[in-house]
Formats: C-alpha cells, structure tokens, sequence
C-alpha cells in the first residue's frame, strides 16, 4: 500500500545497520515495554477498537441524517488535526455533499469566534465537543459560546445535536455532558491526543462529514498487520524513522513535509504535531515544517534549490487523486497551452513532481524521502496515518525518547492560567 | 505605527555596530545603488504609484458592485499570497459581504481545480488573471480552464468580466487580452512578484474584495515616511533586519513566524516568500517558518520549547482586533469557566500571548523577536507590508544578497518542461 523511495535521501549510510536497535524498538512498542508504554493502546487499536461505540457512531450519524448542513468540531490539537486532514484529503477543499465542517475551540481569537457566530446563524447545526478532562481553555471557552448558541437555537433538542468525546467515566465535560443528558463517545485512558485519530476522536467528526469510516479503519488494519515486523527490509515504516535518524545525525535539523494538491496541506500540520510533539524534547528533535508544491515552488522554491542547507524533504506522493481532467484543446491557442492539450492535469502535476525531485536533489543537492500512497480515498488515509503513527513511535525510541508525553506544553499553560487569574 | 521589542531576542551584541554597514545599504536601496538595483521600484512606489490606474481599480469595482458575488484571483506566488494575506487579515476566514474570493492558478491540482468549477458553477463571478508574462504554467492551465468556464456561462458579456494584470505592452497575457479585449492593469518592469502588492496585482483583487485600498497605499505611504531614515535608533524595521543577521550568526538557521489569529495565518505565508525567495541564495539564508498560537502550541508548543534550538520567533502582534466580544457568564458553571465570565476574548488571547512569550524566551531559552501592530484595518497591512519589504532589502544587503532575483526557481521549470514536452 505504501512504498518508500530514499534513492535521493542522500543517507551515505546502509540503514540496515540499524536492525538490532530497530528490532528491540519494534518490541518495545508491540509488547508495551518501552518509554512511556502507557500510552501506546493504538499499536493494537485497528484490532481492538470499540466496535459497540463504532456502531453507536454510525446509528448516530444515520439518525441525524438530513437534519444539519453544518458540523461544528470544538477542540485542539490531536482534538482537532486528524479530522481536517481526513476530511479534506478525501473530500477536498470544496466538496459538494452540502455539509460545512466547521473547526472552533481551537483558537482565543475573538474575530473568528464572532464571524463564526454570525456565520452558522441560520445554518442547522451539530456541535461535536472533544476534550479528555474539559479544562482545555480553547475548547471550553468556545464550547460555552456555541453550547448557548445551540440553546438559544434549539431550546430542549438542543441536547440531541450536542455530542461529547471525553474521558470515559471522568473529568469536568463527562459530568456536564451527563447532566445536560449529551451523548457521549470515549478517549481511551492508553492514547494520547495526536495518537487519536483512530478513535471516537476522529471518528465522530469525519461520519458525520460523511467520510467512510469503515474503509478508514480497514486501512488502518491493514497497516497494522502489513507493518507488524521488525524486519526493516519489509517495513517501510521503519525505514523511513531510520531516514530520518540519519539525516538527523547527519546535520539535517529541519524536514519539510511537501505535497501536491491544496487539500493535502492539513495532513502536514496533523504530521507536525505528531513528530514534533512526539520527538521535540531533552533539546533534541528534528523542527517539523511543510510546503505545499508545487504552489509553494514560486514562493519557498528558491530556499529550498539555493539556500542554507538546513532541511530535508520528505513527499507524499498520492498515485492517483480522485476528479481528475483533461486540459481543453483551444483553437485560437493565444496562450500557447496547446502543447499540453488532451493531457490529464494529474499527468501534468506529475511531472512538475518528478522536475522538482531532481531539480532539489540532484541539483540542490537536497535529501529527499518519497512516501507514495494509493490515493485520497479514507482507506488510504487510514493506512497512512498508522504508518506515521509506527514510524513515529519508533524514531523516537531509536534517539531514546518517550514518543507519548509533552512535558514542555505545560509551560505556557500555567503562566497564561497565572495571568488569567486561574485558582 | 509599528513597534519592535528585541527585549526577548537574545542577541548578546549592540546591534549598533551595524549602523555603518546599515546606512551604506539604506542609501543603495533608496539611490538604486545596490545589487539588484533594477527591481527597486517598490521603494518609492507609495509616493509614485500610477494614480490615474488606481483610480480607474475604483471605477471598475464601482462600475461591477452588485454584479457579481465570487472573484477568481488566479495568479501564483506574488501574483497571489499578498492578496489573500490583505483578505484574509482585514475581512477574517467568515466575511459575511456576500463576496467569495477564491484563489486558482496557483495549482496544477485537478481535484482542486475540478471542484472549484463544480462550486462557482452558479456563482456571478468576475475573473482577474495575473501574470507578468503569460508563461506562467500554473497560471496558464487555470486561465484556460476558467475563461473558457465565464464564456460558456457569459458569452459576450465574459469580456467584460475577465480583466488581465500583466505586462505594460509586452508578452502572451498582453496580447490575448488586447484581442480578447479584457480591461488590463500593469506589473511594473522595476517590481518583482513578492514586492508587488501595492501595484495592481494586489489592489484589483483587493479592491474587488471589498478592501479599502485607498487606506491600504496611505498606510503604505506613512510607512514610506516614517522608514525612511537609515538612523537604527529610529527605524524598527532596519532593527529587524539586523536582529535577524545577529541570529543568523549565532546559528539560528530557521524563523518561525508566529500569529496568534487564524485569519493572520496568510500572513506568515506571503512572509516566506518575501524572506526566503530573497534571501535563500548562494548556500545563505534563514529557513523561513511559521505557526499559528495559540492554536500550535497544541501542536508545535513542545517542540518549541524543549526540542533542538534550531529557530527563533519572529511574532506579529496585532494591538486590536476587530469584532471582540466578551465571555458570557452561566448560572450553572458546570465547565467551570465562570472566573473568566466578563473578560474580552481578546484580553484572553492576550494572556495567552504573555504567558508564552514568557514560556518560550525565559523557560525556553528561545529568542523572540516582537512586531506590533496596531489593527487588523487595510491602513496596518499596507504599514505592515512596506515594513516587511524595507526590512528584508536591508537584511538581504547586509548578507550581501541580491534580494530582488530568483535564480534557483528556474531549475524545476527546466527540468519541467522538458518533461511536459515544451518546445
């Protein structure tokens, strides 16, 4: 499903000599033996999932359908990353199923708070919070504003498009979502919030953004059982955490995650969090970035072809994008496009990919990985995202950290609770 | 108009030692004495500017009102980022003037480009191209696409509809609007792609948008004026650029942009390509980054504050947004967010800001460079813009770069077409 090319990562090293280390790590992480093993219920949850809440998801999603145009999500971070990179991978920047997905709970600013109040006005609504303990202050101050809204709307059925994803019997939003009487779904205590995806997390937002989620969780099977080996020869996932140890060794102190289609640029912030949260700690850690090519080419192009030499590339490449067309013939030609006249734009955005992987690492003399996925379907996005999952856990265990906490995100909290006065 | 407060930047050096090398390169930028001195004809545009075809910008969007609800702005890279940016700043990711701006020509990405002609299909729509050239291929395969899109649905009436920014005289875009009889506006010759919002490549699309771009060229005016002193003590723009070079030195190979509204987030966009397509040449440079807080901290917070020091922030503070509101007070308080019952969301915001200042440059040991600004109103951008683009000549001088050329953008182009199949 997924196949990596590191024939321009410039590795000048043979990654198989990291096997025995590779080998105690993919233990460590399937036998919860390692670092932070409390938290690495998604090695297993493609197979373990709640398929009883699964099942609630979709009942849910069936119930409500054809009473909302709009899905309003509140949360942040792992709350928040997976489902936009699902839904617009799949779906695109502007599907026409008639629903809007909207993300709130993810920011203080008061100026999008407001126009998104005064957007969904006279939309019909379903509010999805998520948040394990409900003190996250981005997402409970957002919660609050659009709970009232939803009151103010609905009054009594207000409770019936009101959804909580939280701590299963726990924490400040579990209480109150029983109270008000809201369903609710599960955070498993064993995952952490960018390992969430898999779960009600992801899963309640993306069926009722009516993406497959059946397929997604094939997916992610899938990679589960093609990816349960330590043998690096047959893991791409594991070659591609070894890349980037080398390049990483090597000086590399940068990676820029680049794609090709607006709609996949999501899924490098879903990454950034995922690797630079997993493995920015002890003042190590490679500082995730992005680019979307080759839109980005007329803009960091120039950086990456001739400037300091302090990031490599990795791409993900997608075989086959979904709506493809043919570029129109033009009898007059007053532009000169004719040349490209009868070809697919996939064909043509293909060889502005193959240009660019030779310009920026024969000629930039720029490390590039190449991660080719299938397609943009929910299938293939599931099967990626446990691909990024395994491959994180195990470079993080290879430069010796725990891939499952985030000490240094306290920081910033207790000085803003100090200034907001927080007991 | 716009204060810096190095204060948290960790420069360890008196960035007055650089006044002499600071006043040689203000007066090449002012004289058209330095490198690149052909493409300086942003400086003294705020005082030049070609006043009779700004007036006829006003007088074409005051001729279209009420004719149209969607703008296709179809340009890449210059011909696209700083408009959007001005948009995105000044209107918010909801406007609700019933005016859709959307951006094609900056991809060759069919699923985008096929479901923005399924989502504009009935849509009044008005068309600006914009290209120097007309060679542009991104640009060229849209322009195709979407023309032949506004005759079917316009017939003759398309022509009055699709307006062509360009070449005074010369070049395939010129000459097929001429024929076509589109209404063109002008890309100088002395003004490259990323110094080129204030020209009409920006101001059409802006104006169609619904910003007062009047305020925006008074803004950038002021900034002219204001800028316009090679004194340090007194230029906090020319103090940015020799903030970035003592960091540059000290081994801090990437900057990462930060704002702490989404709809600022283009901002940090246009940023790296302004900064990196001028700076990242001849192995130099600083690797142009960005991130959105407090919406990132969520993401990249631990990175940042615990991963390799690899970058500095550069953060973009913005004084007063507009559309603030205050955080409602509940009876119940089962969230238990009553202690900020009657604060401003954006006094929030601001604690939040405080506290990772606070987080990052103390705890953190990370510089931190602070931009303020006043507002997110047209007359701060155009401030902002000038700013950024006298601040970036003077750090690219000061490096001994040619900040106006982009030798390394050609190389995918090349290798490209030859794939393409052009002559």
């Amino acid at each position: 499903m997924i196949s990596l090319d590191l024939s321009n990562a410039k590795l000048d090293k043979d990654i198989a000599s990291y096997q025995e280390k590779v080998t105690v790590a993919h233990n460590d992480l399937h036998n919860a033996t390692g670092k932070g093993n409390d938290f690495v219920g998604w090695v297993k949850w493609p197979l373990e999932y709640d398929k009883e809440e699964f099942a609630r998801i979709l009942a849910l999603k069936k119930r409500m359908e054809g009473k909302y145009d709009t899905v309003l999500v509140c949360g942040i971070g792992g709350s928040y990353l997976g489902a936009r990179a699902a839904i617009e991978m799949v779906k695109g920047l502007y599907p026409n199923d008639g629903i809007e997905v909207i993300f709130v709970g993810n920011t203080f600013s008061n100026t999008y708070i407001s126009q998104v109040l005064e957007h969904i006005k006279n939309k019909e609504v379903v509010l999805n919070v998520i948040s394990k303990s409900g003190t996250t202050t981005e997402t409970s101050i957002s919660f609050r504003i659009f709970k009232k809204f939803m009151e103010e709307k609905y009054g009594e059925d207000a409770k019936n498009r009101i959804y909580a994803t939280t701590d299963k019997s726990r924490g400040t939003l579990k209480s109150l979502a029983d109270k008000m009487g809201y369903e609710t779904f599960v955070i498993p205590d064993n995952i952490g919030g960018r390992y969430s995806v898999f779960t009600a997390v992801g899963l309640l937002p993306l069926a009722l953004a009516n993406v497959d989620i059946e397929a997604l969780m094939k997916g992610s099977l899938d990679a589960y059982n093609e990816l349960n080996t330590a043998d690096l020869d047959k893991n791409p996932a594991y070659q591609y955490a070894v890349a980037r140890r080398v390049l990483d060794d090597k000086g590399y102190k940068a990676e820029m995650f680049v794609t090709y289609h607006l709609q996949l640029a999501m899924i490098a912030e879903w990454w950034k969090q995922l690797f630079g949260e997993s493995e920015g700690k002890d003042g190590k850690g490679i500082l995730p970035t992005s680019a979307c090519f080759s839109t980005d080419l007329h803009s960091l192009g120039q950086f990456v072809q001739d400037g300091t030499k302090v990031e490599f590339e990795t791409v993900l490449h997608v075989d086959e994008m979904a709506d493809d067309m043919v570029f129109p013939s033009d009898d007059e030609n007053l532009d000169n496009m004719n040349y490209l006249a009868g070809k697919k734009l996939s064909w043509v955005n293909e060889m502005a990919y193959k240009g660019t992987l030779s310009a920026h690492s024969e000629d930039g003399n720029n490390p590039n990985i190449v991660i080719n996925i299938k397609d943009n379907s929910a299938y293939s996005f599931g099967y990626m995202i446990y691909f990024f999952f395994i491959a994180c856990g195990m470079t993080c265990y290879l430069l010796d950290i725990n891939p499952f906490n985030q000490p240094g995100v306290e920081v910033y909290k207790k000085k803003m609770f100090k200034l907001l006065g927080k007991e």
